[in-house]
């Protein structure tokens, strides 16, 4: 950030009066631009015992299968924006449940949100984002061709809830990769 | 925002190609500038049958009762936002638990995650954002002085969970309030 979107003066790092981290200061009108983390929401589509994944045809990781997943949009609550992006990447309508799992990825301040989902009909296909959309039993899971470490926990998570019974929120801190992905 | 954060140029409101929404643009150099949800992360800080709660000392809400929180900074999980707030607001030490509630205000573009949590000592008081910090049981809990809905319905399903026995996350929407607060 280099000038304030508010004025167009230049704008400055420091701390505020009262405050205890640098932010963006305007030098002009002094408007103090706050930067925060962002909300990924998604979530894993059920069918039976199948779940809907899609291969992606946008980087990062085009080819890659991931859950159908996003950015939260403002004026969106969590659990709208999971249905969205389902319907964006797979064009396939989804009832969401119960919160799954949620991840810190404080290295590239995001935090991922992944809910339960029940698939309402078959009639998915790949959205713009997508090169393919298909359905997955267990032992089908591309775990090798995962796009997103993410996806690859919560489906590993859920898999192992699935088979003791019992669904419970997976909370945890993804540090960062040891490679760009 | 009219001006670009970036090169200082003006931006526009359009739809970008590929995407559903309008974004504010750059004139100049193209950036697109996305605007996203904001995460509040506090917890309820329990000491037996006790929880801490802060009097206000700024706006909005000032001289109201609320559960330690705050937004969500860069760089930071959920939990730890949590325990800065916690020291900040009450100058009190916390460890964290599970989180309890999750509530979508979608038309202030925020998203409130409150946790439970274990109060480490009772060497609190107030930070300079709270006039006062105390425990309080069930009975004693000024429900007519909260500061927010999000704290209100958070200590009203803590106790009834209690009572019962057994806690569960609380994920709801908050429609917009009928006064601005």
């Amino acid at each position: 950030m280099k000038f304030c979107s508010a004025c167009g003066a230049f704008v400055d790092q420091r701390v505020p009066a009262g405050d205890t981290l640098p932010r963006y200061i305007c030098d002009g009108c002094e408007t103090i631009h706050y930067e925060n983390p962002k909300l990924v929401v998604g979530c894993i589509p059920e069918w039976g015992d199948q779940i809907l994944l899609c291969r992606r045809a946008i980087e990062p990781r085009h080819g890659f299968w991931t859950l159908p997943a996003g950015f939260l949009e403002n004026g969106e609550s969590a659990s709208a924006g999971a249905v969205r992006e389902t319907l964006e990447e797979a064009e396939a309508r989804v009832e969401i449940g119960e919160m799954f799992s949620f991840y810190n990825l404080t290295h590239i301040n995001q935090i991922y949100v992944m809910f339960r989902a029940r698939l309402l009909d078959l009639n998915f296909r790949p959205g713009t984002e997508s090169l393919e959309v298909k359905l997955f039993t267990e032992e089908e899971i591309p775990w090798n061709e995962m796009a997103f470490r993410t996806v690859g926990e919560t489906l590993k998570h859920y898999f192992a809830d699935r088979k003791r019974g019992a669904f419970t929120l997976h909370m945890g801190d993804m540090p960062p990769p040891p490679s760009p992905y």
